[in-house]
């Protein structure tokens, strides 16, 4: 069964930077990423497209890199908005991060056809730097591990 | 001025091995990214579409790890092929590698709108299993780093 994040934080970040080709929801070309809460860790849902392929049967590693970084930095927001008092729910605009390093352990070929789900565990290693470890599962078979480490967006980057 | 690769390891791939997101030229709607050698190191070049943003002006970091990923396994292939004997200008058919872990350190934000490359730089750390470092440039500048595991694609992927 498909399952949805209800409250997630790309639906409050701010409309300049709600164009991600990963997680925008103003992008319609992107994948869209949705990432909220769940319990104290986070998660992100996504159905990879048909053409997602790497070899027949098997989903793009490239993929689950993109579903990794955003889960990582949507996660890091979600955790420094609680720390700020907010959540999703709130109309509040959340800290915006950016991704310092990514990396991925492809555990086993991901299967084609099934919903993705990556679960984020947060730490805080600086106030303004988070570290998000990351599973992926297909229907609950573990297919990726990565590691985000993501930090809040240089005000370089015109952030609000 | 864009450059390009003229004999791509992913141009001999067999046809059931080239349908993929990242760097197979059987898929239209996928990056068809093309790797060759570059004296003794190995290049990738890419033009990102538009849609393919992070913030305004810059680079989606997933399309980054994804360049990073096939430029690691076309550059495996390339390395045992030539081992082999052979060069992505002969008609044999070369090995085909997997990505076991895939790292990524985002140096800059890399401009849009500029040609990227990736350069690689092969080291064989078993008969079966490569590492590929990988630098990305936008117009000669250093945008991203990275690091990729490769290793031979196992027989139960049905590989040729």
């Amino acid at each position: 069964m498909s399952q949805k994040i209800e409250y997630a934080i790309q639906d409050r970040y701010p409309e300049d930077f709600s164009w991600c080709y990963g997680c925008g929801r103003l992008n319609k070309d992107g994948h869209q990423f949705r990432t909220g809460w769940d319990g104290d860790q986070t998660a992100t849902y996504y159905q990879p497209e048909s053409a997602h392929t790497a070899i027949p049967g098997f989903v793009y590693g490239g993929i689950i890199a993109s579903l990794i970084d955003c889960h990582g930095t949507g996660s890091a927001s979600l955790a420094l908005h609680r720390k700020n008092g907010f959540e999703p729910e709130d109309t509040e605009l959340p800290p915006r991060f950016v991704t310092a390093s990514l990396a991925v352990k492809y555990v086993k070929p991901t299967p084609e056809q099934k919903q993705l789900k990556a679960v984020g565990t947060i730490e805080e290693i600086h106030p303004k730097k988070f570290k998000v470890i990351v599973e992926v599962f297909a229907e609950g078979e573990l297919c990726a591990t990565g590691e985000v480490v993501a930090v809040v967006m240089p005000a370089s980057f015109g952030a609000k």
